[in-house]
């Protein structure tokens, strides 16, 4: 049976591509789900690709995530600072969850070096622009093969 | 005339029973929520119960019940730790507010010993499981009596 | 066989209904220990209440309940700002213990907002006033029917 | 061609008026709109106005604004103590944006001295009341003519 | 009979136009005065501007004020983030007080972003370039027909 | 009527003129005690004199002048720096308290710098030696004059 | 030969008696000198008294002492809470100074617990009013007749 | 003649062997203290043993030991953390005193990491169970030797 | 012509297998370096690994590497959080290096989550095991493409 | 079969005896070592003992005597306040390893009261002298009596 | 054309010679001068010596060798650790200075560990006595042979 | 006889000139070793100049100065901002030594504003270039002259 991924992007991300391109890249969200949904073909599992602005709706993906999907990938854009209500989210939905940045965040603005997120996640892949993304679904792929 | 109480629940409630049994018991949000209507019948006031796991919504309800309702039973979930905004809700509701944790705040992460919502309740009631809850409607139906 | 309980009055407690009635209400400590007394006949259990200013005299207390009580419902005072000691006598007692603060520490000085003996505690009720008690009572009491 | 500006009234501002008088005063949020529309016809600019207590939604609003208006008057409420999320908006928005206060934030609660989004702004105006919204129409108007 | 109104420009704030005009405008102080005096004759109010980069010069001025100006308006400069003696002046002048500063202090050094004089003041204008003097200034006279 | 003062020396003061003479001085205790006694002979007030080690015998004492004395002159020693516990006893008192430290706590450790208790008193006289005692004694005696 | 004591009075305190009369009383500088000139007329030694509301200048006063004055008395107003230069001066002075304050600076805002000219001085004396300087005098005539 | 040495057990150690004895080991008080004392017989000096839960009680046994033992022997527990009484307390005894701790207080919760009386001790022995107290004797008896 | 990229393995890495198998897994370091190797066959580059506990060294190898090697890929060890100047190495080498942590350094020791040579680095990768080495190597293969 | 234990000198230890005596003795390092090496004889077991300057020597010198020998003593000198690695290298040993100082650090320094190795420690020993060595080895010898 | 060097003396650098000699020298300002005037006519350059205790004056005097002066040794006393205003007045000097310090700051108070002025200036010495000027007022010759 | 100096450059100091020249300078290490030497012949002292990346390394050619050398000169590179080691080394060497960075330290990242070696130091020189090493090793020289 295929597995089910999950993808979420965090707030701002939807404007990718016009958005501070020096420290983004030039690729639009479009481009990077189109490189995604090209990967999940070639490799056979399922993708499901959401962008949220709202906390909320973050924390709503993950739950209806639980139990259904194998995986999440997710950049949590600037909510990766403080949302503890999403570390929660994380945890109850009792999945691996890999943290993806597309910039280094520990090469910017202070505030961007805590992750409250993280803790509660398998790994962080900060600073590999769109290919952290694909990085994060191979080893969402691997954890399955390692615990059938 | 019978009092109305809003009781909101916070972010990852909703998975009660399934996330983390150990920390928050087994009983699940519905289980919960039925044995508060009960208690509402026999104590003759009546209730209205949300869940959200959106920052917005929560302060929504807040403003909503504003003017209508005679008090409200809050846990704010993780939001508890930095929701500056939920804490002018509960201040600019007008209403006398309770918060509730179901697990003992003070005994888990370090972070979770930050309230910040508090300072603008009546009082916090932590680590009582769901009958937190009831001790919670307890003390808004009690304040009632003082303040004819 | 009837359960025991412990009751500990921290410090500048038996000073309650003279001392900043505004704050903590114009009820004497021995009005409050008269309805915890009401309250213990009617729920038949036995019930023993002290009230100390000094820190090793609480932690004697919390030592000579260990193997004889069910319970302890503490309301340490201003030592749940800085007493180890007495975090370190509540594990070494063994027993379910509630923290009660008669005001809501959390919307007062902001040396009130660490509690250094939560931690230890079953849970924390604070600014229910001399109602926090009784809750606190039940909850040791309902503690018993869980693991008989 | 008429210059268009957004206005975004951040959470707990939609209860102007009946919230805390003495602190934010007692025009309803309806009277300031009423205002700052006029102050547009007056001035001969398209204005736009919201308000949402949800974080989300404030960044949807200004990513929505983005190469649409020329400039954004924001009043973050609390949201301006801790939205990460909303500084990245700002920035991502690639818009003048003034930030306003009607109360002076400076003279309140120690939280409400950290502002985390003003970095992202045009300047910052607290304390002048509805005034201050009339005075950060008029920096974008201003911007304006400085870069035609 | 005609309002008096006085303002204080701090540290540093003789040299611009020449200081930094990246951060400070091209503008001299003379040309900035020179508006504000215009301002005044527009609106009918005695003006007195004083520069100074002596703190003790400037809580001389404020005192001078107290009892005979009807406001006064400051840009503290870099005074503004630790001239506690200038906080107690402000004060001390029992006068309304407006801070401004020409650029946006949140959006450069670190330490800009506290301001201890502040908490004394009427309200803050940061970033609005010479306008924040007649935003200032508008804002005293407004206050006056408040006040009668 | 005369008055009624009770002066507390706190933790370790019961060693005076042994204990580091170079810091505190080489006059023992009692001949402190003694140039108390003959000035409130000489000033016609009943002196009470007690010295303890221990926190909760000095929150008794303060508690016991409750309603009997008309001010309380007390040296914490160490506790000044963090007994919670005694400053809750002095506000409990309800009276007129005067801090007073031998040496000058400002001039030595770190530690001493920080005094918890201060903020209930009327004031704090620190580093003039045995002095100290009597200028807090007549401080008390002058606050009856003004409040009779 | 006569003593020389020398008084400063930093900043602000020129305006005592109409300046927050609740927390500084209602006597004016003058009325405090006055007394002060009759008790050094009484005690037999010269008193000079300034007053400024600059670091420099009470940093000059404090140097023109050195090797005149036999010690010296100094309110240093909001410096006490950061002026390192005029902790410097004491030090530099090679004298006994007393620190004063009107007020219990300890039960005021929290930056006016930080004393940071204190270490240099022989002592401090906070919240007695105008007799605290009567205290300071006598705390230097005392040190002379110990030190011959 | 015979040395004599103070040995003294702070607040919670006399539960040792019931008390957490993944901790704190299963011997108990009585039989550490046996052996400590057939350690001195073996040695031939005069051991005191004493326990107190109280911080008065610890401060008053080092002032007794003051001029009469050789030296001192403390387990302060949780006091070890905040008693700067007990750290005065040391120092007044004019006396060298070992501190010696049974667990290894680096290796467990944050707050045990911070030893405030440690300073005023000749040496720390923490982590070696109740042969810590055989070498914290030794260590007293070797000073002797060195300093007869 | 081939690309050459250097790994370097820091302190402790050499005892991977051996070493706390449930944090780092139970693969040795060499079966990750082999595997390393046989990618470097296979993507056609000449791959370098060497392991070294001293940070001296590990300066040595980023030299070295400078203006010969393409890239590097390093995972510093506990050197990651203090190691400035290994950070300044980075930098000096003018090399593009990736961060590779095994285990998810977000989720252990507090310590773990301050990374200091990460602001020098491309990226980071945490918690992927011993494939985050091939993520880093592909991500240096992929910088070339982008500049060749 | 005769233990072996390793004991490592760190840093500025081979300069004991010329180096600051009155901190540190007037005892060389030769001194110390032939005691501990007539120890080792009297006791029957093995001894090493090796001093560096070198963070990487050290760990390297725990990683050889990992599975070899059957516990360490440690005195880590100045790393002790800051070498994670040190601290990661104890654990990787699997050994016990005893930490000894020969001064009372918490009695110098403020940043020689911060010990980041020790929490991988059996235990710490601190202001013994070269007898802290003597007392590490028998801790040694007396948990492999505990654990066969 | 003939180079023009302003050097400014800060607070208390007056009594130099007579000022704790121990750590400044005995050398007084005038012979210190004296020196560097022989300096500046042996190397041919004017210089401008200036000294004051006001921060104000300090910040004047910046201010008017702005466009007239080549570069300024500056030795900011006590002003280094807090005075911001400073700081701001070296930048907009738009002038090389050099910062100069007789003792070694950072060997004393902890305090004096931070400069605030530093950031501003070309560079910082600190130590070397009286010689410290010189070495300022070479480096200032040194950059204008670089910069012609 | 001459006197012998030893200069140490430490971490990263080899790749001068080539690394980061805007912030360094172009001149390469062996420039400035070769400038220093001709001074060394110029004034007449023996110079033996080391660089290395190794704290251990620099730790031994401290130690092995002692009593050997007259004086050290000493850029610790980024182990200024960490290394206690090497702080103790300096120490442990009892000989005068000069720091000397390059750059101005206190202008560049946040960290490096921290020196933890330099109280152990006789003075610190920052931001003059390689003049910076000319000037310590006069300071060493002059010294010489001062205490024969």
């Amino acid at each position: 049976m295929k597995q089910n991924i999950l993808v979420i992007h965090g707030p701002n991300l939807n404007l990718l591509g016009a958005r501070e391109p020096d420290v983004y890249g030039s690729d639009t969200l479009e481009q990077i789900n189109s490189r995604l949904s090209q990967f999940a073909t070639q490799m056979d599992f399922n993708i499901e690709i959401i962008q949220s602005n709202s906390e909320g709706q973050i924390i709503d993906a993950l739950h209806k995530a639980r139990g259904k999907a194998d995986g999440v990938v997710i950049n949590p854009g600037a909510y990766s600072h403080y949302s503890l209500a999403i570390y929660d989210a994380v945890i109850a939905s009792a999945l691996p969850v890999v943290e993806v940045h597309l910039s280094n965040v520990f090469a910017r603005d202070q505030f961007r070096r805590q992750l409250v997120i993280a803790p509660a996640c398998v790994g962080v892949i900060s600073g590999l622009g769109w290919r952290g993304y694909i990085v994060a679904l191979e080893t969402i792929l691997n954890l399955k093969k390692k615990n059938p």
